[in-house]
């Protein structure tokens, strides 16, 4: 897409330090890392968001996920990783071409620490979930 | 798999608050959720990580994120959304069985708060980069 900088960097017009690339997908470094190896999985087709995407450029990205994954995550000699879709800029999207971060992580670091977990009220679970149901109907 | 509390979630053997369901894939809602709405997609075959899933399993899944993203997201009134999958203690897997966190956002929320990015050393990002590629050759 015109003016995108993920798709900029898809045609080889900005470059990148590239992890992986195939007829899909573009995996490489993200240059604001959280943890060493932070890594951006890409598809080559423009899309946006996940819910906006095409189900089939997902599912390519997702044949893919594991052994990216794999590869970075030994590389860094992680404990564990995330792999995080932003969606929205409320959501901490910056470039709005869909990617999937996958972040190394090790045991007691300070990464993606907010996780305000609560419960809910009387009833009030249900009421969500049949106003959510009622959309997949 | 024995002992696996999504496995019995997935056999009905504990209740949920389902969002959606088919042959491959159970989705229902957090019961400690960090925002209203916030739901687990589960594929119906275990498996523990990204890495170690079979990649026709993650693809299923990713084939139906997208219309059951736009069922939360649009159901809670979201602003955008986090996909969130994590791999290993150190990550924040408490359930050893594969699941994607889909956490309906509000704009000024303070949810998923910890993102202390920062830039690499000269060098250092080829050099990541080198390390990572060399296990995808």
């Amino acid at each position: 897409m015109d003016g995108c900088v993920f798709c900029k960097m898809v045609a080889g017009e900005i470059p990148v330090a590239t992890i992986y690339e195939d007829e899909a997908v573009l995996a490489f470094l993200d240059i604001g890392p959280i943890s060493d190896g932070h890594t951006l999985v890409v598809p080559k087709q423009h899309c946006t968001r996940v819910h906006e995407c095409d189900p089939g450029v997902l599912a390519e990205v997702a044949l893919r996920l594991g052994k990216i994954a794999k590869a970075v995550a030994e590389a860094m000699d992680a404990d564990g990783y995330n792999v995080l879709c932003n969606n929205g800029a409320a959501a901490g999207q910056i470039v709005d071409h869909l990617h999937f971060h996958l972040i190394p992580r090790r045991a007691g670091d300070r990464v993606l620490t907010g996780w305000p977990s609560y419960r809910y009220g009387k009833g009030q679970m249900e009421e969500i979930a049949v106003k959510i149901r009622r959309n997949l109907e």
